[in-house]
């Protein structure tokens, strides 16, 4: 699939939005009070939920292909926005909590490292423009 | 709010996650076959509705900081992938379709580019990794 498309329809009075791509259930945006009334996802908690799946998908994807058990992935996305605008992110920082019985330190970092250099689109899209910083815990 | 949060949790043994942030209803991503089952959103289409959204809002407020009135807005954001790893848009292409009896070209042309350059914190963060064009209608 080379081509992806979606759209973002305003809803109301204010900045609600209704959210869609292919054939998959809306998705609401709003923004919080005063702009919005807080009945939706803000557009940058959006973009960290893109972030941290994308590079979840590609962490267990390149641990699984190291031959190794991935039971479960959490990522954590955390966002520090700037004081001034465009009111973006200065800084985010990703974690991965990994539940496994055999990765260690070396492996579950060097997915990481891949993930950052090579295989995760949403990071390499934001490269540059944000610092991202990466933590991660094995259980 | 300067910080903002959000997560990703694997919930099966392929690559379905579930995306949550704050107090909203979860979104299932997921990725098309081989790699997933299609059940969800693929994280490159929470980017794109993260960045319509983001930029439909500024548009839509800037309009509105103009004294114009805006009974409607539609943003459609198209993007095409890279041929190569990492897999992210090489283009996207912003469609704003906005419906008002109050606004010219000159108004929605200013409201384009000073979300562009100045307002968009979601455009901000993907300028210059990845060649974002636009154009527009009125109705």
């Amino acid at each position: 699939m080379s081509n992806i498309e979606a759209r973002a329809t305003l809803v109301n009075q204010k900045l609600k939005f209704e959210g869609k791509a292919a054939d998959h259930p809306s998705i609401i945006i709003d923004y919080i009070p005063p702009l919005g009334d807080g009945e939706g996802y803000m557009p940058l908690q959006l973009l960290l939920i893109s972030l941290a799946s994308c590079s979840g998908s590609t962490v267990v994807t390149l641990l699984r292909k190291m031959g190794k058990e991935v039971s479960g992935l959490e990522v954590t996305a955390s966002g520090e926005r700037r004081d001034e605008h465009p009111l973006g992110f200065k800084t985010i920082s990703l974690d991965f909590n990994v539940q496994s019985s055999d990765i260690d330190e070396t492996c579950i970092q060097r997915a990481i490292q891949l993930s950052e250099q090579t295989y995760c689109p949403v990071w390499a899209m934001l490269k540059n423009n944000v610092v991202i910083n990466t933590t991660y815990s094995i259980k």
